[in-house]
């Protein structure tokens, strides 16, 4: 099986450690490939900036996802999640629904980990389009004081786990997600610090689109209705939107 | 008082319907400019098509908004709205969000009607998004054949008047929005033949934006954090992302 | 355009205030009519009195609307507004519904300051009515000591904007209503001094009025079904009971 | 122990109705006192005649609850509930309200049988204040030509009753509500006839009043902070308001 | 008039606080009947002991419930109620419903105060359950460090008098619920303590199931469809699921 | 890897069922255990039956969970879920909740089937704490007229599909989950016929159990605070629950 990670950010670095923890949670067997965006923004902190990233990782999916069983957007706000099913003929998953439905199986009640208090807007419409706010405990937020720190995700851990510890022990949760491309590979560097299971977005992510996968689910037809026809945009999406 | 209208399709007949209705209805001295996508789909139908719109909805602000006042984006689906209100240094309205927030000020219990079947799961989203759903008393769709059949609105005055009274008179709907920029003056047209008062998006918003522009209302200031680095879009707007 | 402000408490210096206002905000062409209740409470503040303001604020519309094209409860629990929709052939708002429609067309979350925590459940009930509760971020109190501190509104500006400045830093406030008739001008008085957009009820009712009436947006046709007789009521209110 | 029932409308015959279904009731050793709204409409069947009831009851009760140990509002649409409970220094009771109550101890899940489409609007807002919207299986209405029909209660039983069993038949209701003080002791004369417990509001009221009552609970407080000054309304009422 | 009071707990103080309680507070002729749970925790505080207590209230039910006139479930967490309203051919009522109802009688916003920490994620299953969220202004707790400590409710009496007050002075609380069978009788001992009404769930459902009584309610059918045939369970709890 | 299947019903043929379609799911080193309950109904359809199922569900995990990686419950209704959840020191699953989130991932709007009519109450209760009300766009029923008529499931798989494929054109779903652990297979069976993916709960839940246990998540430890001493239950039950 071949699965395609997309990151929304155009920073490398971050697609790395997405590919790193995509490789050290993935089953013999699971090929992998990873791209970031060609245009727009190096992290995206913003909703202006999640605009721009849909259409990015459409366009990532669109050139990449030839000959994958199934992607994941690798990207916190689940960036053009709802798109992308429209449009593949594969799964296609996010990473911070994936990590949800994981605690959801661990736990009545979850804790949400965020990174930076400027993107907490944006969180709050990819929770709630989620539809799991009834199993939302709360959500606390690890701030940075630069974009630069956000890509040392190391320097994270302990922030990330005391902010899960404390979800833990006043607000009820009975699991955390830590939200967060960059924070790839918390939940198994750092689990055994939080007192309720922890979940990461890659590895759940990982985990669902195999099981997907093998469970030979395919992709909702596309939707019955007119077309539209695209222009200005790349011509392996525009290819993808012409299929039939 | 200047105002821009952004249609996020890329089709000028639709363009030019919108600028008529905006034309009809403002007040003296308001000037109209009304620009479409540079990219993406002619019409938008799907999350798919409305995820490239969002970028073009903002590539055009950042192209045409300099020396206007307010910003109306003269789309269904109000794409872009949030992002559009971080970035933009005035007043941004969506017309179906101004639609709906003017009905609810003549009825406690508004009745929607849109066109096209297709987009039904996108409207959905858009209604959620207005946070408005506890006055919606119900949705009525229109549905048609082809694009082509939703560029000749005329055809559908009388569809959408017999679904408008429907509402009104089974599901208890004391206004009725007309959704879609193409219906773009249905209000003015039709609103002899419905039984509750019919709002439509492009009426509506012009005459909010004019009063949030004569009120004063300073746009909101772009939230504090870290900023990203944007390429891969046109200068215009990269230079948007980049004022301070 | 000739609007009609009812103030729904029988104090005239809230009415004066109100009036004043209107008159800086209005149109140039907009007549103003303020008018207060004959009878209940000089100052609402509770579910109780409020009751009473209802039946007054009918009452004063009864006597005071022919001729005018649109009125506005100028009281900050919009006291009767679903009642005076199905009596009067003309639009009809409340302060508190037109500043939160106001702010929503300024930010997608919004912060609300009410004076007096006597009223605090009362608020509750109105802001339920709005059906805006998705979009409220959170309600903020100034106190008062004495009915009387309520009628020097100067007095209480800064601590309006002290509290509207700490829903926008710890509540993700980006906008805010200040509620209250006592409070209107507080928007253009002091929004150089709050960090996002300030909106007061009176400024954005007027604005309202005018932009339904410019509309042309008829009122609802009053409910079909089987009419009550009125009786010890004041004539005129029997009169618009009984008109067709 | 000593119950009054105040009825909202001024029709005499629906207070006779509500009295000898109260009687029928009542406990040995309950006295009990009907009356009726002094003003206002013979019958309420929307928003704006609801919100002249509402003062009427006040007043009502400022009248004739001396001496008395709980109240109950014998009108559909529990108008002034809030407001009483504010004032009163007993318990005060809602016909729908208390019915309610009493068929959630019943089943879970509770049908609603109204009488005439013209109140459905106000009903929906009754219900809403109830906070019982998730217990809410379903409202049916049995329709009206005419207030004179709606004064003939024998003449609905068998209407009643079969939108009674459709609730449970259909809607999965496992007991049902009959609204209206005009219906009063319906659940008596028909609940055999239906498939699933029926409760009406003068019994349940009545039933409920008798034990709060006996169970000792005190009145709240009246709440702390500024009081209004009444003017213009009875003197009754105006003491009432005055009572520290 | 019989009452059966079923304690799903093991420990026979409870059933003899719960009957004491229930005998202080019931009319005269009203005969009462207390047992506890053959099986199952000695008490229970969290979701697998209460899944225990749930077939063990059923099974004291089917033993005891012959010739009685309604059943209460003196359990804190109402376990077994849906269940047992299937079975029973009388009425039931769980003491945290019916406390909640009654206290929805008081008052429009209620507090609650439980006991343990650790059964706060099984407390709010069983309000959810009672579907009256939107009433409940807070939930507080009353800690404890051991289940002997349970035992002596007359030690908590100060702390649940503590937390009401705070729940009524912070959280606008305006009525307030302690819940737990241990607490039997805190409303009658503590009442003039606390700032607003206190409601206790024995003494509340005890007067609920009197007043269901007296009004004649029967209890529903039990669902029509197939039934099970049980096994490996009581002889008197597989003849209660055999009846027709 | 080792994962144990309990069946809540005491009917083997349905254990045979639900093992088979395990084995056809599971991995390459998965091994499975399958075992019904000792006790209860021969198939739970209501909330009574399902109350004593879930003390059984317990038992049967402390008599057989030993040595096993993770926990499925294979009953359409989750029973015992957070029970077990809190008592087992590995990841429980239930087969209605896994196939709801892995319809998640493949869609925003999904549709569920349901087998009989009696049994709609509790699954609405099952679906209500799954939390995920938002994403389930319509429950359709297929009833049956027996028992026996359950233990057919090939009978059944022509009409889930039906009503799956009315709730994918009527309803707007994207993905339809058979509710029920008899139509083990039926995803596998029948997913060809249906217009949009189709899920079954134990091919969900083995896949998801698999992932979890791959995952290495622990399970959550048990809550802090009092521990209840347990009577009358199997020796092996009271010793779980009497585990530190």
């Amino acid at each position: 099986m071949k699965l395609l990670l997309v990151n929304g950010n155009r920073t490398r670095a971050v697609t790395a450690a997405v590919l790193a923890e995509a490789q050290a949670t993935a089953a013999d067997g699971t090929e992998l490939v990873a791209v970031e965006a060609a245009f727009g923004a190096d992290i995206v902190f913003s909703h202006a900036e999640n605009a721009v990233a849909t259409h990015a990782v459409l366009d990532a999916l669109a050139r990449h996802a030839g000959g994958c069983d199934a992607a994941i957007l690798a990207i916190s706000f689940d960036s053009g999640l709802a798109a992308a099913r429209e449009l593949l003929p594969m799964p296609v998953l996010g990473i911070t629904e994936a990590a949800l439905l994981t605690a959801c199986q661990l736990a009545r009640r979850v804790g949400v980990v965020t990174v930076g208090r400027v993107s907490s807007s944006l969180y709050a419409e990819v929770f709630a389009q989620t539809g799991l706010g009834d199993r939302i405990a709360a959500v606390g937020t690890v701030d940075m004081a630069s974009a630069g720190e956000y890509l040392s995700p190391q320097d994270f851990d302990a922030r990330v786990v005391a902010e899960a510890n404390r979800l833990a022990a006043e607000a009820g949760a009975e699991a955390v997600v830590a939200c967060g491309a960059a924070l790839a590979g918390i939940a198994r560097r750092a689990r055994a610090a939080v007192a309720v299971p922890l979940v990461d977005g890659v590895g759940a992510a990982v985990r669902q689109a195999e099981a997907l996968v093998r469970g030979g689910y395919r992709a909702r037809a596309r939707p019955a209705g007119p077309r539209a026809t695209m222009a200005g945009v790349s011509a392996e999406l525009a290819a993808l939107f012409a299929r039939p």
